[in-house]
């Protein structure tokens, strides 16, 4: 273990499409202090790199330390990175993020080491490393939330492929004629199941008359609609949402059952805002469609789990890629 | 290296749903000899288990050798195999193969060490080490015939998974309200994108009033229709054919798309009958289509290839597998 120093902290950085959470992690990676800002990427790539280092520095306040105790920063980035150069290459729910080096901007405004990652690929290393005490080797990690991200362990090591940019399952098509996708495709898996795919669903859904408690609670225009009011809605028996859920989570089911046969893993790992809403409503419904879609003999003992580390997933693993590479 | 025994020779095997192939390989795994014998499923396990065994005497016959020349038998097997038994579990192309004990009872036959692997793995092997000379650490073999086979190379080894399932990508669904698939579900890779979907839509088209030189060549039934017949359709100006072949392509490249966003290989290597006789017309489809759903970045410097081994693959990779494994 190089990391017995007790003043050895790190920070792990979830930068969403929406919010920036960070966490300061101590040397047994319990988080001892979180901070949270909204990301406004629409006021440019200056604002967001600013209210990352706000975020970080409100972090280690939050625990009574200062950046001097920090040895390292990990970051999940909502799209496609170059962890080498610590480039986020391409990031659609960031404004159209391209060739943004986050690496560099961040360590100038910090002076710490920072390092960059796809979030699904560090969301599933959070929950490999700090919920599976089994450590599988073979994990997929299904991040369901505005998008949908993935992220792969392979042979107990995250698995990022030759261009790094593995584990986009989010764009893995699965219905060939289904609803146009923020990539210009059709079909693919987050046009039919992230929470856009939900919300889009569900206001088709009233524009054709569907009844809703969804109106009552939010007016005409389902203004800050979130998927808690989904699951508030389902508990006070909408009938119309539970439907829209239902045939969500067969589509995830669907998801699942393809990266089974594809990938023959231990576990399945469902994670993101929408699962943490939505968990007790999904769950059965995505066990079943899974098996009833996996070749015989794929599912045999795998096992498919809804996380715990909830929003939490993110920072853990952006701590661990920070503990792993700082040095 | 275990092999410079100048009389070891192993035998590898293609197990398929209509033919069986073998192949004697020397040391600098050279083929010296094959045979192939049709499987006739339909009559039952013992007439396949003679069949393979008199194949495999047969191509070592081929090269005026006997099986105390040989030190090992390696198959691929067209389903789900347990590698550590070598059980095929389940292969619905041969009559619905269930838990049969193929390595136990030709080893009997043989008096041979015997190995047995999924065709799809067995396959991508053979391409890894006799074809890509660069040796890529990550690569995705798709094999398209009567159904679609896969295979996984994963940081430079074969890779099966927790349940030796990994790479059954023929069972990807890609369009989730298309034909029904031998499996159950819908609109499966294979379902739409196999020799047999291929068949199922020409056959289809002339029910509909299309009109084909394939029915002037075989007659109204298409009797004997096989991949071949479809290529000189074609270069005889066959504009209905050509279209099947072009949307099946497309399927194709949706299929390569899928698998490089989800597991961001160096190469795709595209082999099988199919492709084997219609690789000219269908390549250029395919890298256009998956370059179009594939996600920005993830196709960079990505190759995409038909392979050169055609059938030779499977027999290729068989005798790899017997070479590691064979003591």
């Amino acid at each position: 273990m190089s990391d017995t120093n007790k003043e050895s902290y790190v920070v792990g950085v979830d930068l969403g499409g929406t919010k920036i959470l960070a966490g300061l992690f101590d040397n047994s990676l319990e988080c001892v202090g979180t901070a949270k800002v909204s990301t406004k990427a629409q006021r440019g790539l200056e604002t967001v790199l600013t209210r990352i280092e706000r975020c970080v520095r409100d972090a280690v306040d939050e625990a009574d330390l200062s950046l001097k105790n920090v040895r390292g920063v990990g970051i999940g980035a909502p799209g496609a990175v170059d962890f080498e150069n610590g480039t986020v290459l391409f990031a659609p729910n960031l404004e159209g993020w391209k060739d943004v080096p986050l690496k560099k901007e961040l360590e100038k405004r910090l002076d710490l080491p920072v390092f960059v990652e796809n979030d699904g690929n560090i969301s599933v290393l959070g929950v490999h490393v700090a919920e599976l005490k089994a450590k599988p080797r073979n994990v997929i990690g299904i991040f369901v939330g505005t998008g949908i991200g993935g992220g792969l362990i392979i042979n107990a090591e995250l698995f990022s492929g030759f261009n790094h940019t593995a584990g986009e399952i989010g764009h893995m098509i699965i219905d060939v004629n289904g609803p146009k996708c923020g990539c210009g495709s059709r079909g693919c898996f987050e046009a039919v199941a992230s929470r856009t795919a939900i919300f889009q669903r569900i206001k088709a859904g009233i524009k054709d008359g569907e009844k809703t408690l969804l109106t009552e609670m939010l007016g005409e225009n389902l203004e800050d609609l979130r998927s808690g009011d989904l699951r508030k809605a389902i508990r006070r028996g909408d009938k119309f949402v539970s439907k829209v859920i239902e045939q969500v989570a067969e589509y995830i089911g669907i998801g699942v059952a393809n990266l089974v046969n594809i990938l023959a893993p231990e576990v399945v790992v469902l994670g993101g805002g929408v699962m943490e809403a939505l968990a007790d409503e999904m769950t059965s419904v995505i066990l079943k469609t899974a098996k009833e879609h996996a070749m015989p003999g794929t599912m045999k003992n795998v096992e498919i789990i809804a996380s715990k580390l909830g929003d939490s997933a993110g920072i853990t693993g952006a701590a661990v890629l920070a503990r792993r590479e700082a040095k």
